[in-house]
């Protein structure tokens, strides 16, 4: 069988990243990458040159030429979050092309849209507007990372590859969480991509649904450590979330605010409002990746941990943010 | 087995009448009628009444008491196009006194959101906040009815029931369209709403899908007469659209106007675009009625026409607009 042509935009991500590793090692598959003019020179561009991927040239800020899509059955954005409306001239030009499945910059938690985070509001503009071209899709979401879950410990050992924030605990931390490990991202799209039942469907990937007290007794128990929580209340959030909001109406190039309001919309709509669970996902209409592909295996929670125990981790967003 | 209570909002208008004689004719239903208190003492109302239908009084202009939505298992919205919004309230309330499942007011053609059709995007303002709300919901949609679809005869024998509008061909009169006997909306209800399968999801109604081409050959070869079509082309259809706007937009309190996008609109959306057929319906994710039902006669679109010239015909929206 010939193999399944890909196009992948983003593959540098992190996110990307694990898609190309995913699709690179399922032979169905033959993967191109999709650059934009202003980052053929990149290091990690030419790095997935040097190992053979051929690179398509984009330029996203105009209507695209759709002839050098002509060639892939299937295109695959893994665009950054403050780029998701760059995405509709892809759309357009892939509909013209005749590209056969397209997936968006979906990846990240459960959530309705209409106002609860305005990330989420911004890749659902996408999906209209792919709706309205009647363009073919797949929506991957895929919970939050394994690898942006863990406390750091106060012995300070993770702190090398922790990413971001105190150990907060929003609520009464019992909201369940779906949560994938980073790396299975990719595994779970070749799955997803070569499977005629998620065409025109959303989909979501996880290993574990956790909730911040069940994160917290693993990470306790595995490291030996007590770790002291910072309590968030629903207000404090809330007030939080204002004041972003404020910051960025004054300014909207103001990247500390929006990373602000995203990070912690992320906060509300997964802890308070208990949006990211698997039953969420089934009521908005959500395949389950784990019932299409019941021999999955994915990477725990509670494997990841002990990786990283034992010094095996790796920071996500290094030299990025 | 006891009853499935059911209280139906909007009794009085055209889907709500076929939705309470749908419902009223099985069994399985005890159906209350919830009724704003300024329309308590309209005739269509003390008609109802004297039917023998229980009812509840709402206000929906502000928050509402949940406690008497409680004893009901489901609650049906046929509000009017003018007031989706105010389904908001109706939702929260139904959220909080437990409703099994909310059938919102969309009984329209099939279409994507986010700028298509602004009576489309009122409604799925209100989908958004049932998401928001994770309120078990059903919603269904069921193209254009056949009593607003057939054209009027030259002898102008149909005129007494035709509901507006002169015979116009919309591009190349090609574009198929799902239709729906106005009658036969509260049979396919019945049978939705009491079935699992339909829970939080989409489900799409139709009798037949067909062209303008199609109906106006009906048409001529049912009545033995002969139609003038007037082209009408998307250019012109678009400059309708923006003037509405424009109107509206100068004035939002203009009915006419508002009147005029609507229903200019829906034109575009299903003789252009292509938006209200069964394929689309697939694509966004709707159930098909008939798959789930295959037992279920609606009538046809010619069975419709065949009675309409026999005399039977009822106009639509008499004495309401």
């Amino acid at each position: 069988m010939s193999k399944i042509k890909v196009l992948l935009l983003g593959a540098t991500g992190e996110t990307g990243a694990s898609v190309l590793e995913g699709l690179a090692a399922d032979d169905a598959f033959h993967v191109s990458i999709a650059v934009r003019h202003s980052s053929t020179d990149k290091p990690a561009v030419r790095a997935l040159v040097a190992r053979g991927f051929p690179v398509i040239e984009v330029d996203l800020n105009t209507k695209l030429d759709p002839s050098p899509l002509t060639p892939f059955n299937t295109v695959i954005s893994c665009i950054g979050p403050e780029a998701q409306q760059s995405q509709l001239n892809l759309a357009t030009a892939a509909k013209a092309a005749g590209v056969k499945r397209f997936v968006p910059c979906a990846f990240i938690t459960i959530c309705p849209p209409g106002g609860v985070m305005q990330l989420r509001d911004a890749k659902e503009e996408v999906y209209n507007h792919i709706f309205r071209l009647h363009l073919p899709y797949t929506i991957i979401d895929t919970g939050f990372w394994h690898q942006i879950s863990f406390p750091p410990l106060p012995s300070g050992r993770l702190d090398d590859i922790h990413f971001m924030g105190e150990n907060n605990l929003y609520g009464d931390g019992s909201a369940p969480n779906l949560l994938t490990d980073l790396r299975d991202i990719g595994r779970f799209v070749a799955r997803i991509i070569k499977d005629p039942r998620t065409l025109n469907k959303k989909v979501f990937t996880w290993s574990d649904e956790l909730s911040q007290n069940e994160i917290y007794a693993v990470a306790e128990n595995l490291s030996g450590e007590t770790i002291d929580k910072n309590p968030v209340s629903l207000a404090e959030m809330e007030s939080i979330v204002a004041k972003a909001k404020q910051d960025l109406d004054a300014d909207p190039t103001n990247i500390m605010a929006k990373m602000a309001l995203w990070t912690q919309e992320y906060n509300l709509s997964k802890c308070f409002r208990r949006d990211n669970t698997r039953k969420n996902a089934l009521y908005l209409g959500y395949l389950d990746a784990r019932d299409l592909y019941p021999d999955f295996q994915p990477v725990s929670f509670v494997d990841y941990f002990k990786e990283i125990l034992q010094g095996n981790g790796k920071k996500p967003y290094a030299g990025r943010w």
